[in-house]
C-alpha cells in the first residue's frame, strides 16, 4: 500500500480528514450518445430497449434509453476524473441505495453531485476512515435520474489514536 | 408496451407467475481478462488497481483487479442473457444492497446465482407483479465476490383484480 503514502503520492490534494461533513461538489457532467448507449448495452445489457429504438418505442421507457449500469459506470467516470484521482481513496464496500429514477436518454446532459453525509474513523484501521456520500445524477431538466449511497474508504494523512466502535 | 403483450411476446417463456418464492437459479459464468479490465476501467473507472499492474500491486488490493462497476456489468450480461431474456422483465426500480466483497483479479471466474426472496403484486399496476432477489457471484474459489439485493418488475400473464398496499 506504498502507493499512497504521503511520500510517494504527490497527486493527493485530499485526504481523509480534509473532506469535511455537510460538502457538496459538482462533479461535471456527461452527455451520452445513442450510439454508446447501444455499445454498452450490445456488451453488458442486451434488452431490446437499450439496443433497439423501434422495440424500445414500444417499451415501458417510450424509446432508446440507456442501460442503468451504463448510467453507473458514467457517474464512477466523473467520479475518479473530478474527485477521487485527487484523493486518497481506497475503494468502496459498496452502496446501501442505488436508484434508478428516470430513464436516461441519448442526448441527455447528465451532472454528477456529491454530498458528505457522515464521516467517521474506520474501527479496524487507523489509517483509514469513512465517508458516506450520496451521488445524484441530474438531466438538463433538473430530474433526477440516479440516486446511489454508500461508503467510501480514505486514507489518513495522519493515522488516529481514537478508540472506535463498528465498521 | 405492445412489445411485451402475450399476443406479439412469443419469447417470453416466464410471466411474474412463473416466478416462485424461494426458487434459486444458477445462471452461468464469465472470466473477464485482464485486457477486458483495463478496456473498461479506461472509459469508466480510471483508477490505477485497474489500469496498472504495477501501480496495483502496491494498492490495497495487491494486484490489478477489475472495476466493480465492470463486475456489475458482468454480472448483468449474464442476468439478460441466461434469465431477463426469457421472461417478461420490465426493468428495475434499483438495488437495496450492493457488496463488492472481493476483488476480481483477471482470468477469475464468476458465475452468477438468482435467488428470489419475496414476490408481490404490485400496487399500482395490476398488470405487473414484484419480485425481490439476491444476486450472489462467487469466484473459482467459492469465495462471494459480489453481493446485490432489489427489486425486478415482471408482466403478469394474467392482470391481478386484489388489492394491495404500498409501492
Amino acid at each position: 500500500m506504498t502507493a499512497t503514502t504521503p511520500e510517494r503520492s504527490p497527486h493527493i490534494a485530499l485526504w481523509w480528514e480534509d473532506l469535511a461533513l455537510g460538502e457538496v461538489r459538482a462533479l461535471g457532467s456527461v452527455t451520452p450518445t445513442a450510439e454508446e448507449m447501444v455499445a454498452f448495452a450490445s456488451q453488458f445489457d442486451p434488452q431490446p430497449f437499450h439496443l433497439d429504438p423501434d422495440a424500445a418505442r414500444d417499451s415501458v421507457f417510450g424509446g432508446l434509453c440507456a442501460s442503468g449500469w451504463h448510467t453507473c459506470a458514467l457517474a464512477m467516470r466523473l467520479m475518479v476524473t473530478n474527485f477521487l484521482s485527487q484523493t486518497s481513496s481506497l475503494g468502496s464496500p459498496g452502496l446501501e441505495s442505488l436508484k434508478w429514477l428516470k430513464p436516461v436518454f441519448p442526448g441527455d446532459t447528465l451532472r454528477l453531485q456529491h454530498s458528505i453525509v457522515e464521516k467517521r474513523p474506520m474501527a479496524k484501521r487507523p489509517d483509514v476512515g469513512l465517508v458516506r456520500a450520496v451521488w445524484e445524477m441530474f438531466n438538463q431538466h433538473d430530474q433526477k435520474v440516479l440516486h446511489m449511497e454508500g461508503y467510501g474508504m480514505f486514507r489518513r494523512r495522519t493515522p488516529g489514536t481514537e478508540p472506535v466502535s463498528g465498521m
